[in-house]
């Protein structure tokens, strides 16, 4: 059985935070069949309810995709700590998937979006 | 005359965190000439460091790219007050562009990531 992906996003408590990571979650959401995003703090759905929804629905294995462009603290000891509880919790298995400015991809992208910006004058 | 572009990471002790921006900068530092990256905090080199060694050089029109995902208290406070105070210390201009994930293009890259996470079985 394939994995639910979830895209977790830190979180805050400004709207305007979370819209931002809406807005980059929703290619992939609407890519990749029952993905979902997350809220690691200050911020619904959390991580822990998006968790327990899928394992109410008979999910036993999910994918976590760090919306980070780098580890910090936050992804080296606390979202480990929290996916460990979880899956014990749960009864699940929950892989943490490295942080996506870890792929050269976004390196790409930053400079596309540079290049975007020179060439508008901007 | 043209913007020197900085691309601007948030910064931390961790050496590790730091090699990650780097290779996220890397791509733009190729392909933008005498672009340059610096750090908010905890890292150097500072955006301070960047900017007067921009002007000694006799730059005196900055661009500031944020490599963050959404514009949180740093980016809407912390960091247009130390531009407000370095544009008076160098008498040079600098311009705060949005972060890096206001922009569409990011959103698909990150779709391109889980893609292929998926695909290759991570």
């Amino acid at each position: 059985m394939s994995s639910r992906i979830i895209l977790l996003a830190h979180g805050s408590s400004d709207k305007r935070w979370c819209e931002t990571f809406e807005n980059l979650a929703s290619p992939t959401l609407a890519a990749v069949a029952d993905s979902r995003i997350a809220y690691m703090e200050l911020a619904e759905p959390s991580l822990d309810q998006v968790v327990a929804e899928g394992a109410q629905a008979g999910i036993e294995s999910f994918t976590v995709v760090p919306l980070f462009l780098a580890a910090g603290r936050h992804l080296r000891k606390d979202v480990p700590a929290m996916i460990a509880s979880m899956e014990q919790q749960h009864q699940v298995r929950i892989e943490l998937a490295p942080p996506i400015g870890e792929n050269p991809q976004l390196g790409l992208a930053i400079k596309d979006v540079v290049m975007q910006q020179l060439t508008s004058g901007g």
